[in-house]
């Protein structure tokens, strides 16, 4: 595993749990919160962070604020903030902000995606290219990554064929996608099906960077993580103490821990430029923000091993 | 992934929760119980379970039935019984009750082996010797096997160097091990590191079976699981609810679970001939039988997959 570029690390853990973690749980945090969370997941080395979800308000009113956080995001030193957008509307909300990089997802299950943004993934991807033609129109320059959810099945239609998966991430590549993520939003990846579909959308890709989103529902998510390792995915979606899930998705509670995946990803000898302690001290204060919310994670409760510090060294 | 014999599963689950699981919990399960969870084991399509120790009973009161256990479990068709031994002394205890199948493990570590049986490495090496000779002085045939402990790093010492345990797996087989397994007792192992070993290991033991087995404690015994199985190991152990843990390994509690590790190596395509739903059954039993004790597990929470069926049959 090449990590030959000083400075630049090797592997890319984006921080979900302003978004993916935050729509789940009860409690509203405060625009403030949220900074402070953008804020010290950077001085901790993190370097994206999707930060908000440009839904309607009304859907999730955890995301009534999108636009502050944005604005405060943009305004933090070394941040690339990102922002999810589940139709035009959203991107063009997310473009007046200035959010440089977007995040749009679609289902590869018509049946999930029909749940989730109430049309059907032929009409999301027509959506798709709708954004990109407003980014294109627009002066500034935005990095528009599209993601495939229910990517490894659906809980909804079941089996999705990989056939479908690659296809979609032809087509949105070939709509504009500056990225392509690639999400078990349901949790029924496995590692062995993870390597396979992985290794042929990192093929069609080709140069346009390639990312994971995994949930632990099953709790295979850090095995599907070194699973899309071995496939040549360097870049990874996970939530500080493991917040998260998909209010679709019944027990699909629980993005992969970003704590225990900087862990492994380290222990493997990839460099993320993350320190552990100071993403463990967040995960303490959020707890304290969110009482009673179910918080996952081996190493906050195990530490990491004498040696890890040696292995990250050598 | 070859599972060309008919009638012969392509991997082969362990239970140890009798022994690596029991030895850390607080209550004292009866004989009674501790048989009805072997007879629901085995009705469960497990073929091997560790059902006891032959450690002093006066250093484990859990195992002072370990003569009746093994009676009893030597008693239940279809199931192949095994019996850890620390000693000569206990594997003798063994061999006079007619266990079939003996363990026994030192552990790469000197500290580590130190702490756990009171003697160095070398000497545990010595008195494998002394139970091979035991042994083949018998009629009676037996099966033994060798493991080698905190073979990926030890909570007391650090770092265990590959050699340390290549050169232990060497000279077990040599001096007449049936069978090798490899454990990460203090749950250190991350999956790359699993990969490597595993693989210089399997290539050592040739025609010698190798078997893994892992902890949970840091999040990668299943991402460890999914290494071994690239490696070439078609063997683990783990616990009925991620039972376990080490007395002298600080924070090392839990198996791999049985239930979750059945899962993955089914979704794997890998047949295990075993009932997850008996399994389940069990378990709730056993959380009845131990209350107030930590239980693990993904698939008890979330169930498996609506695609886990199909998986299975194609």
């Amino acid at each position: 595993m090449n990590d030959a570029v000083i400075g630049t690390p090797a592997v890319r853990v984006r921080e979900v749990g302003l978004r993916d973690g935050l729509q789940m749980v009860g409690t509203i945090l405060t625009t403030g919160q949220k900074l402070e969370w953008c804020r010290r997941m950077v001085d901790a080395g993190v370097r994206e962070i999707e930060v908000t979800s440009f839904v309607p308000p009304k859907i999730v009113p955890q995301f009534a604020d999108a636009v502050d956080v944005a604005r405060g995001a943009l305004a933090i030193d070394g941040l690339h903030a990102a922002a999810l957008v589940p139709n035009l509307k959203g991107a063009q909300r997310a473009f007046d902000v200035g959010v440089a990089q977007v995040h749009y997802v679609l289902s590869a299950s018509d049946a999930h995606n029909l749940k989730n943004v109430r049309r059907s993934t032929a009409e999301s991807v027509a959506d798709f290219g709708r954004i990109v033609a407003e980014r294109d129109e627009r002066a500034k320059p935005v990095v528009l990554g599209a993601g495939v959810a229910t990517a490894f099945g659906c809980t909804i239609s079941g089996k999705v064929e990989e056939r479908i998966v690659l296809g979609l991430v032809e087509t949105l590549i070939e709509a504009g996608a500056d990225e392509i993520t690639v999400a078990d939003t349901v949790g029924y990846a496995n590692p062995g099906q993870v390597r396979a579909l992985m290794r042929k959308v990192c093929a069609l890709a080709g140069a346009v960077p390639v990312a994971c989103h995994f949930h632990d529902t099953r709790g295979l998510g850090l095995a599907n993580v070194f699973a899309a390792l071995d496939a040549g995915v360097r870049a990874f979606d996970s939530s500080l103490g493991g917040l998260g899930g998909c209010p679709f998705a019944p027990n699909a509670t629980g993005n992969i821990n970003t704590e225990d995946t900087v862990f492994l990803l380290e222990a493997e000898g990839l460099r993320t430029g993350i320190d552990l302690d100071k993403l463990l001290a967040m995960r303490a204060t959020l707890a304290e923000w969110l009482p009673g919310e179910p918080f996952s994670g081996a190493i906050a409760r195990a530490g990491v091993p004498k040696t890890f510090g040696e292995r990250v060294a050598a």
